[in-house]
Order: structure tokens, then sequence, then C-alpha cells
């Protein structure tokens, strides 16, 4: 599908491409408890709430063939990270399979993810103009079972051989654009500017992009949005200068149980994180620090909701 | 006045706090002639529009006293950044100035750049809302003469007891923000939560915060104004909730010749400034990069210009 992956299972061993040293190295951890899986998710490792879905589907698949308590390991991996519904979508459908039968399920979840993001990606290709397009975190084959969501969408634009190329804002504090998104289109030959996150009005002023197309952690029953911090000003920001704001959106993002963004958890991360970079500190000490991991864009900001189904609608 | 300062002169030597080292280390650099202030400016030893007005009227005192052909220490001076009318208006005054004066008129015109920073801050004081306030970039002492623009305005907000709490954004890429302002706010006992530029929207959603208040570059005679990259986007999240958008700016920041933000000449910087932060690259190589330092906020985006002689209007 995609020359990118970033997870691999065979026999016991689940393999992560270790997100956290991209793109300067490109190190595999190899994981065998479901501990460790949580521990992966919780690290980011890996991150990107498909890719951490199958995650701990394989984690749950450890657990029963190395004979850890079942419901114990499922509970440590639902908790490894709150805002991403995917992963309790994944565990719930495990819920239903007996233990001989859970690590092919697994293998399933992952195989239709990547089929499913293909899907998608054609799907948003029919909609999303040609040209320029901005996107914020990463959303692709590292966050995906393969091909991504929103830059799934870029893939199927760029395999179609329409002109596409690619604003990645460079998603503070974890550098997820800079780092992992910005290596993908690298790897693939798609024409791809890097932007800090502060540059996304310019970048919409000056005219260079017809789309913003984002992925998504959670979407309530009413269309409400749970995504990496910066999407919420990203939809305003498109909604000010016309330009059609899309969330792609695996229908396991949907959270029924979430009547609106106002019910979905999100995630507030260490402070260390804004304070500085990576393991250089910039701030002084004795500073505040708010470092919220997403936030909530209101359904009345965006322009459709892309689906391996077509496009969704809420109610 | 405040108890930060950047900027010192004595007897032929100027010394010039170095901000790129800030917060971890406090360096003084000394210059003696005006290529090395011109450096200094340009490699953003010092920066901030009023600042690097003041080097650069130190700079032509230092090729008076040196015996450098003063026009062309001129010159180099003008070149050592675009975007920042202020520099021009600094050496435009003391083209009049005959060389014996040259060093008093550049003393005058940073004695001066305090207590107009003094006065602008009281006259904000009257206007700003008390409460949160978001401000972006570095506008404090560390910027000007002292005291500050938008800085100024909080810290006559804090000198007259009246309650406020800043949120300053990261201003990536190169982090005044969290390593400028935020150590200036930490110095003087001031309430400040640093947050990474994307989270504007998130913190404006959350009712954090009263006013955004901002400095200035260059402002046109339409008021459009040329401010640090993001600025724009953050007018566009203020006008989104219903906030306040107030820029600080001493009247040596209008500049009458730009009859709007298209006139503005705004510079780029080296792609090596967004591929990484300091000396860690974090971007893959191949990848492209934009890195406009400023951008433009229209006027019809601006609550209000605050000056040191009440609020202006264009026209």
């Amino acid at each position: 599908m995609s020359t990118v992956e970033a997870i691999r299972y065979e026999e016991g061993v689940l393999s992560l491409l270790d997100q956290r040293a991209l793109p300067q190295e490109e190190t595999w951890l190899q994981i065998q408890d479901p501990g460790a899986a949580a521990q992966a998710i919780r690290d980011m490792v890996v991150r990107g709430a498909p890719a951490i879905a199958i995650t701990a589907a394989y984690g749950l698949a450890l657990a029963v063939r190395c004979g850890f308590d079942r419901s114990e390991a499922r509970a440590l991996l639902l908790a490894s990270r709150p805002t991403a519904v995917n992963l309790r979508w994944a565990l719930e459908r495990l819920d239903a399979v007996a233990d001989g039968a859970v690590e092919a399920e697994a293998q399933a979840i992952h195989a239709e993810d990547a089929r499913i993001c293909r899907t998608l990606g054609d799907v948003g290709a029919d909609v999303v103009p040609e040209g320029g397009l901005y996107t914020h975190c990463n959303t692709g084959a590292l966050a995906t079972g393969g091909w991504g969501t929103a830059l799934g969408v870029v893939r199927s634009l760029h395999a179609q051989g329409r002109p596409v190329h690619v604003y990645a804002g460079e998603t503070r504090p974890y550098l997820q654009g800079s780092r992992l998104t910005a290596w993908e289109m690298v790897q693939e030959g798609i024409p791809c500017t890097l932007v800090t996150d502060s540059m996304a009005g310019a970048v919409m002023a000056s005219g260079r992009i017809h789309s913003v197309v984002v992925g998504c952690d959670r979407v309530a029953a009413n269309g409400d949005v749970a995504n990496k911090i910066g999407t919420y000003g990203l939809a305003v920001l498109a909604r000010y200068h016309g330009l059609p704001f899309y969330v792609a959106m695996p229908l396991s993002t949907l959270d029924e149980q979430c009547r609106s963004g106002e019910d979905i958890p999100l995630e507030e991360r260490d402070p260390s994180e804004v304070a500085g970079f990576r393991s250089e500190r910039t701030a002084p000490g004795g500073v505040g620090v708010w470092n919220p991991s997403f936030d909530v864009t209101p359904a009345d900001l965006v322009t459709g909701w892309i689906t391996e189904q077509g496009l969704w609608r809420p109610g």
C-alpha cells in the first residue's frame, strides 16, 4: 500500500517503530507483554488514534498468549491514553472474542484499518480540491495500519496523479508534523512544505492552499471533533478565509456515547513538553505551563467528515 | 523603571545582553564598532523594533567615535534587518545631527524610548481589560529601552495593583515568548502561563483571557500592522471569540510612507530555524520550509492602537 509502516506483529512479538526518534533514527522496539504495549502507547512510541487501537489489540493478544489476566490487561491498555476512542473500540471488539481467537482478531483489526484508510483516502480525493492542502500533526501510515487518514487523502490524490502540495504545521509541542508528516512525505516523494503552527494564518492569506484536512481522535454524535491541539484554531482560520475544512475519520473514531465535544475527555500532558524542546529546556523556571494535547472543534466549523463509507453527517 | 535591561552604553562601549542565550545564560556582549552592532541586530543578539533602533543609534555613535565613514555605517546598520521601521526612524533622526552630538542623541533616543514605553503602558492600562491577557513574541524591557510595549501595558496594570495574568505564546521558531517573555514575567513576579502557539484558540475558547495585546514592527498609514509571524492568526481568533485585539505602538513604529500592509517588506529568515531548534535538527532532509518572520494584520481586525499619545486612529 504505502512504503511506510510502523507496526508489525509476528509470533508473539509486536514490533513498533519508535516514533519518538524519527526522523533521525529508525529504531524498532520489540514488545512481548501487555504492560510494555500500554507503556509504548503512554510514552508515544506509537501515536495516532488508529495506530493506538491496533497496538492495544496486539497488547491484548500478547496478554492471552503469555497467560496474563485478560481483564487486568484490558484495563491497563484502556487507561494508557484517554482521548482517542478507537482504543476503546478495539478493546470492545475483542471482548466478544474467545481467547484462542484474539490474536487473529487483532491482526484483522490491523489489516482492516489499512484497507479502511485506503477507501477513506479515495473518498476524500473525490471531495478535497487539488492543490495546496494544509494539515496538522501526523495522520499518515505511521498513525494508522497504513496509508493514513488525512494523509491518506493526500496519498490517494497523489496516487491518482493529481496535483497536491502539503503544507505541514510542525505541531508543537511534540512536532509530529515536522518529524513524522514531513518524513512520510519525503519518503513518498509528495511535495511538502514545513511551517510553524503560527504560520497557518499567513499560509492561508497568501493563497497557497485550497483546503485544510485533519484527522481526529474522537468525534461526538453531534459532529464535534477532538483532535490534536491547534486543530480548532485552524478551523477558525479556514472559516475566516473561506477554505473548506475536512476531517478524515474512520468510523471507529465516532463515539455515539458522547453527545457533544463537552463529553470528550481531553488529555493534558507533562508541562516539560511545552517548556522545552526534546531534552533542551527553553523556558525559565517558575513560569506556569498549560499543556492540553487536544482541543475540540465544533461541528459548525467542519465542511465535511470523510469516512470509509462516504461523507458522514451528524444525526 | 523595570528590573530588566538589555542595552547599556558607556564611553564608547555598547553592551548588549545576548538574548539568544536567555534564559539559561545572562551573557553581555561588548560592541565597539558599527559592523559589530549591525551583526548583533542581524544575528538577533538584540531584537524588538525599539531595541533595534536604539542599538543602531549607538552603532552610528560608535562609527563617529571610531572615525568610520558615517554614511557607510548608516547603510550597513539600515540593512541589518528589513521589517522594523524604528531602525530607519532612528537613523533618519541622527541624519540631522552633527558628528559631535550623535552620541548624546543616541543616548536621548534610548532614554526617551523607556519614557515613551512607560507612558504608552499607562495609556494601555486604561483601555485593556483586567484579567487574562494573551500576548505573542517578546515586547518587554528586552525589546525596548525599558518597560516594553505590549508588556509595558502588562507592567502598568501590574504596577497599578490591578489583576493581570499573561498567557504567553511560545513564538516559534525563535521562542521569544518561552525564552524572553516568560523570563521577564518571572523576574517581575507577574503571573504568566506559557503555551504553544497552537494553543491560542483553546485558551480563548476556555474563557481564560479577556484581551490580546501585541507589539508591532511597522504600522502602515491605513493601520495595517506588521508584527511577528502568528500575530495575524491571533487577530482572526480574537475576532471570532469577540475579544479585543490591541496593538501597542510607539509612534516611531508608524510608517506614513507605507499606505497599507502590502507596502511593508517582510523578512524571511533561514529555513533551519523552522527545521529544528538551535543546533538540534528535527525535520528530515529533503522537506521544503517556509520561514517568514512577520505577517500583516489588516487594520479591520485591530480594536485599538495604543501609543504614547493615546489611542491612534488611521487617517
